[in-house]
Formats: structure tokens, C-alpha cells, sequence
């Protein structure tokens, strides 16, 4: 396969992939200076960007390239899914090394378009260049009704807590994956949801079309770390009962147990809801299940019950600046 | 100075400096899941996205932190006032080493904010991770009346090509600061555009207000590259007049011409005017020197005229791709 010697055919490359000349919403032909986007009437604009680089956030001699290029886009748009809005379009910001422009380039876009076309959120443009690591940055655009938008700053003492699908699995995916020797591993529902996570988006959105969430967030980091967010924001504590929360049935349950509430890279939703509210939310939506896992207290404390007993929740998810003073 | 450890403290830093709880038309808190942005009817909205990284677009021994910061943002502007719009705000994705969490972040966004406030567009939100390298990306979000953004593909044979200010100071700044042995250099026009460039904000907005331009980009690659992209986008060719050319005078003429031809990084919009249209193109618009350059021909070939005689003009400018691979 050909490699791209000059940024020219990179970007030619790239819009073949896309057929980028057809993107609702988006009026600039692709190569233009910039993007030009028609936002919707009655709508806000949700803007959100993530970093996903070599070494830091994917290996790439363990992880598949159109995972790469799946999970780039994921994540970015589980941040329009954790407001309860719509992904739209992205700029893709993409630094690799020429040797990396022939094969691992397409996999890596085959994995971002099947992502595009599953979000629904069409490539709008973007900046590539050369480096001797691959770098990625992706911001998504996405759009809400005017008002709509779930926050994180909305909860209040007495709203429960509730998270979407089981939690821990993404690392123990990632745990797997770091053992394998090469990349041919088995799919197994861990290892899926590590390298192909999906953004929990109907739910969001059904969440705020109903406004039945107080305050939202996705777990990226884990739920011992994100949930003090949301506390933060709100200006609340919480309590969160430890036999409630989904495990994994992949491993043994104490483990399982400590994935749960530490295990990042999830992507589930986390968000409150009034307890008069609660009997609107069913166990399950549209197979996913809703699981309510404690509720917010007065004060800033947040602990966990285990067994009749309270303890302090402890931050255990992943913080890149932490990470690397730990070292 | 402090060095910051965890990611919330460095958010927390940013926040300070840029006070991100006013930013107009934002109206999601910092620090949620993602920014909110309430768009301006009758406007379209631009977007646009830039690398700015260490090794590649700046020497942290040699380029101080405040020109980082002020140019990261700068460059991405530049790309909406090539559209003839207005910045509102910008995502900033940054990663950096936990030991330039200090004095050097600081001095980093003092110059950002001070580009921030003089561009006036504001922070909306970012990305920020641990890195052993600086890596930037900068995205901005701007507005432009529905249906008056200039593009780069409105050219017509016939029509003038323009371009505002100087051109090859940038790359003459940049050979200064190369051969100075610390960053503590006496500021001359040439570095000062090389370090602190100014997108040319008010000319493209005026150009777009008066539909006086039929093309328009930003010269951030060199003339001889980036004509060939309006002369692409339009189907025209294009024959440029190397008298005509508005030179530095802080070099030699022949080396001028040469960095006028091919010196990139210069943030000058090069623009084209249809014949009937000139005379409302003056010779300085506030300050800025406009000038005719040339005019647009059938066909796809691009030449430059010296002393009667004309030559293909062959792109010498700035490509990440090419560059990588000559090496």
C-alpha cells in the first residue's frame, strides 16, 4: 500500500475515506481554511475535545488500528452523549509517521468511519502533519435544544444515583489486551468494550428529552473519581451502596467489586434523578440496563456502604498528571 | 512556582488566568463534560483546528513561552479571518511534562490570554494530559454572516490577486532566532512577526462585508504553495509579478524575493479581486499595505514574471510530509 509522502495526499486520503464532500450541516468544501458549519435554529452548540496519543492513551503494537480510529471518536462523542445531545461533525487532528501512512492509516480510518457512520457525526475537516508518534485529537460538535442540556451541577441532596450498563469491564479489556502476545486475540465482551466502546447517546438523549436527570457525566475516569465531580458541581455528598453496583461476571467478585468503582475508560453514563422522578426509570432501556447504585447527601462527603459499614471513597481512577509523579 | 500534580490543579490553573465563568455565549460551566455554545442567527458557524507542537512548530529552548502561547492560538484565528469572519471562542488540548507545570506554563498562558483578549475570542474548554513533549492543538470556533464566508474556490480568470503587509519576514525571524544563543534577543520587525503573528482580523471582515473578494486564504505555507490552492479550488492558473512582490527590506533584494515567494508561516491573507472591483481596493487598508501581486489566467499553469520573462513556479514552501521525508 502506498505511503503519503506529502500532507497533499494525506488529505486526499482522508476524503476518500469520508466522501467528505457530502456533510449535512456543513457548507465549506473540504481543504478550505476552515469548516463551515449552519448550527440549527432553537439549538446549542456542544463543543468538546479529547486527546487520544500513542503511548498515553493506546499501545500501538497491542491495539488494532481501526480501533484507534473508533475509540478516538467514541470517546470525544460520549462527552455530547454525557449532556444529552446529538453529535453532529468532527475535526479530526492527526500527527503520524510516513511509515505509518500506508496500512495502519486505512485501518485506522476504516475504524473512525465505521464510528462516524454509527454516531452519526461526519467528518468536517481538520490538520494533519508528520511526527514520530501517532497524535490524535478529535472535537466533536453536537447540538442540544436550547435549555436541554444536562449538567453536572444540577443534583441536589436526596436525588439517587444511577448508572447505565456494568462497570470495570473496559479495564479488565484493557488487562487482557496488555497480556496477549499479539493482536489476534479473541473478542470477548471486556476486550470490546475496552477497544470499541460505545457512547451511551438514545440514553442521553431520552434522559434530557425527558428531563428526568438532574446531573450527568460519563465515567471515563472511573466512578470514584467522576462522581466527586458531579458532587463538586452540585455542592452535595454521596453515599453509594457497594452490593448495588453492576459487576462484571468476567472475574471474581471482590476484583470485580474494585473495577466497579475505580475502573476507568467506561463510558457508561452516571446521573442523578429526583426521587419523585425515580419510578419513571426503568431497569432496563432499550436492553441496557439502569442500575441506581446510592443517593446524594447533605455536605461533601462521599463514602461507600459495605456491609452495614460506611468508608471514605477514595479517588482510584486514572489522572494522567498523578500517573506520571507516581513513576 | 508551583508545579501542578493532578489534573483538576492544572485545569483550576487555567481557569484562573483565563476567568472562563464570564465567556460570552458560552453557557456551560468549565470544567463540565463538554462547552455550550449558543450560536447567532442568521450566522453560520466556522470551525477550524491547528497543531501546534514542540519539535515541529517551535524550539521550547529557543521560542519563549509567552510566543507559544500567543501563536498556538494566533495561527488557528488566522484560518477564520481567511473566511472573513469573527472568533468567538477556542478548545485548547494541551499536554505537557508535570516539570513545565510551573513557571514555563505560566509564561505559556499569559501569551494565550493575551491573544485571547486582543482577538477576543475567549477559552470554552480543552483537554489537558501528561506528555514528555509540549503537543498543542487549538480549536476555534467562529461566526461569519449566512452566505458572505470567502472562500477559496470563487476565483475567475482575470481577476487580481492581492496580498496584505510584508511577506518573508516570518521566515526571517525564525532564521534569527535559530542563530541566537538565548532566547533574551533584541525584537526587530522580523521576530516579532515570526513570534507574535497577527491574523489579519479586521482586513478579512471588511473584504467579506464588502464582497470585494472572490478568493481568500492565509499565507501559511508561502505563496508559491499556497496560490496553487486558491488557482486548484477556483480551475484557474494564475501569473504573479515578481517586481510586484512586497518585500522586506531587512534583508538583501534577491533573498527577499525568494522568502516572498516561499517563506511560510506569515498569517498575510492573499486575496483576489475581480478587474471591475479594484478601485475599491486601496492601497492601505488602516495601516496595512494591500498589493497587487498579479492576476489569475485560464488554464492551471502558475507563473512568475521576472524582467519579461516568464517561469513556472515551483511550490517551495512549508509541508510537514515532505519535509519528513527529505531527511
Amino acid at each position: 500500500m502506498k505511503r503519503m509522502t506529502d500532507e497533499k495526499s494525506l488529505i486526499q486520503k482522508i476524503e476518500r475515506f469520508f466522501e467528505t464532500r457530502q456533510v449535512k450541516g456543513v457548507s465549506a468544501p473540504p481543504g478550505d481554511d476552515a469548516s463551515l458549519w449552519v448550527p440549527r435554529s432553537g439549538y446549542e452548540t456542544i463543543l468538546t475535545c479529547d486527546w487520544f496519543l500513542e503511548g498515553s492513551h493506546f499501545l500501538r503494537e497491542k491495539h488494532p488500528a481501526d480501533a484507534v480510529g473508533w475509540k478516538c471518536l467514541a470517546r470525544a462523542v460520549s462527552d455530547v452523549a454525557a449532556m444529552g445531545g446529538e453529535p453532529r461533525c468532527f475535526l479530526l487532528s492527526l500527527a503520524l509517521p510516513v511509515s505509518l501512512t500506508g496500512q495502519w492509516m486505512s485501518g485506522f480510518l476504516k475504524g473512525l468511519r465505521r464510528a462516524s457512520w454509527k454516531l452519526g457525526c461526519e467528518l468536517a475537516g481538520g490538520d494533519t502533519t508528520n511526527r514520530d508518534q501517532v497524535l490524535i485529537s478529535v472535537t466533536v460538535i453536537g447540538e442540544v435544544r436550547r435549555g436541554r442540556a444536562i449538567l453536572r451541577s444540577g443534583a441536589r441532596p436526596g436525588d439517587f444515583v444511577y448508572v447505565s450498563g456494568t462497570l470495570g469491564e473496559a479495564d479488565l479489556g484493557l488487562e487482557q489486551l496488555r497480556n496477549k502476545s499479539n493482536k489476534r486475540t479473541s473478542m470477548n465482551g471486556a476486550l470490546r468494550k475496552h477497544l470499541y466502546p460505545e457512547p451511551r447517546l438514545e440514553l442521553g438523549q431520552w434522559l434530557a428529552r425527558n428531563s428526568l436527570a438532574s446531573a450527568m457525566m460519563d465515567v471515563s475516569d472511573g466512578v470514584s473519581t467522576d462522581l466527586p465531580r458531579i458532587c463538586e458541581a452540585s455542592g452535595v455528598g454521596a453515599k453509594i451502596e457497594i452490593d448495588a453496583l453492576p459487576l462484571s461476571r468476567l472475574t471474581n467478585r471482590r476484583k470485580a467489586q474494585e473495577l466497579a468503582l475505580h475502573g476507568g475508560d467506561e463510558y457508561e453514563l452516571l446521573f442523578t434523578v429526583k426521587k419523585k422522578d425515580a419510578e419513571r426509570v426503568p431497569g432496563k432501556f432499550r436492553g441496557l440496563p439502569l442500575t441506581r447504585i446510592g443517593e446524594l447527601t447533605r455536605g461533601n462527603k462521599i463514602v461507600v456502604v459495605e456491609n452495614g459499614a460506611s468508608r471514605t471513597l477514595a479517588p482510584g481512577g486514572w489522572d494522567p498528571f498523578r500517573e506520571a509523579t507516581k513513576r
